[in-house]
């Protein structure tokens, strides 16, 4: 998606370790007309699915999926960390480990909101490792639903979890591979 | 507003210990065409207003902060709870007591993204002790911005937060006001 690899180009910004922050537009402020933009695209690549439901994990892809779940005209759930007393016993779970906190999450769907009639559309901002991924994945299973896909909108293809996902089987659609970044330049290289 | 009280009514379920559940459509599966509805009402009561951003914070208010943006053509920024590797140090931090999760969580914004040129916007499905507002608050006001308005979807008009929000002169605007509720009968009291 052209637009979106621009916008990384312009305004994401290469730290070390491999980290891009794309905290301008995408994962803390919001750029809402990009976000149509995404949705947009999701919608073009995934039109031919019988989507009913958008999963999401909170907290960075719960706008992107809310913005694109508009095209797709469907509600969007989105799995949560750590349990809450608002949640009812009554729910799927998995753990989930983060890289960027360092920590292992537990991550929950209610039973009320996923289920075997659901055809599912798992949409998240990043793809790194695949933790998180495989986590909704896993979430996903245990309710017996379909996963029609996966909408990612930044890869970092110079790590595993793409490869992961793809060998699965499971349909990954990415917006934008990032296959190197350098930190000295700040140059971003895009897989074509 | 009539349609989200008669949602409220048709799915919200009360619970022991004044809880409301609306995570049928609110907070955990997200209903958008009801987000876009509550949007167009927030664009509708603060029309006036030279709002440039919105503010909300993780993770319920997320979505529909996002879908409101749509109406105001604005950027949504987050505030985030606790601290993450890919925030930069430079960040505006305060703290917020949760009654549902029993604990202290430090919330930051990055000071990249409001300043003292931005006219705010508070957006958050709840409202009950108003923590979570006065944290957001606290927020805006030590990036030196204006807050032009606090757009609440539900605010249980039975605890203490909205009086205390009002009582500091800004104006809020909670789309229904729940006064009572019977966790033996499910009956549920909305404020006219």
């Amino acid at each position: 998606m052209e637009l979106l690899k621009e916008r990384i180009r312009r305004d994401g910004v290469v730290k070390k370790g491999n980290v891009l922050k794309v905290d301008s537009f995408l994962n803390h402020q919001m750029d809402i007309q990009l976000f149509n933009e995404i949705g947009k695209e999701f919608k073009r690549r995934f039109a031919a699915c019988p989507i009913n439901k958008i999963l999401t994990i909170e907290a960075s892809g719960i706008g992107i999926a809310c913005i694109a779940a508009q095209y797709f005209d469907v509600p969007v759930v989105f799995a949560k960390k750590a349990q809450s007393i608002n949640i009812d016993g009554d729910v799927y779970s998995t753990k989930i480990e983060s890289f960027t906190h360092k920590k292992v999450y537990d991550v929950i769907v209610s039973k009320k909101f996923l289920n075997e009639n659901d055809r599912v559309l798992i949409i998240d901002d990043f793809l790194a490792n695949g933790c998180a991924l495989a986590g909704l994945i896993d979430l996903v299973q245990s309710a017996g639903a379909v996963i029609e896909g996966i909408g990612i909108v930044v890869e970092k293809g110079f790590q595993n979890g793409g490869d992961l996902i793809r060998s699965k089987g499971v349909r990954l659609e990415s917006l934008a591979i990032i296959d190197g970044m350098n930190d000295e330049t700040g140059e971003i290289t895009f897989r074509d």
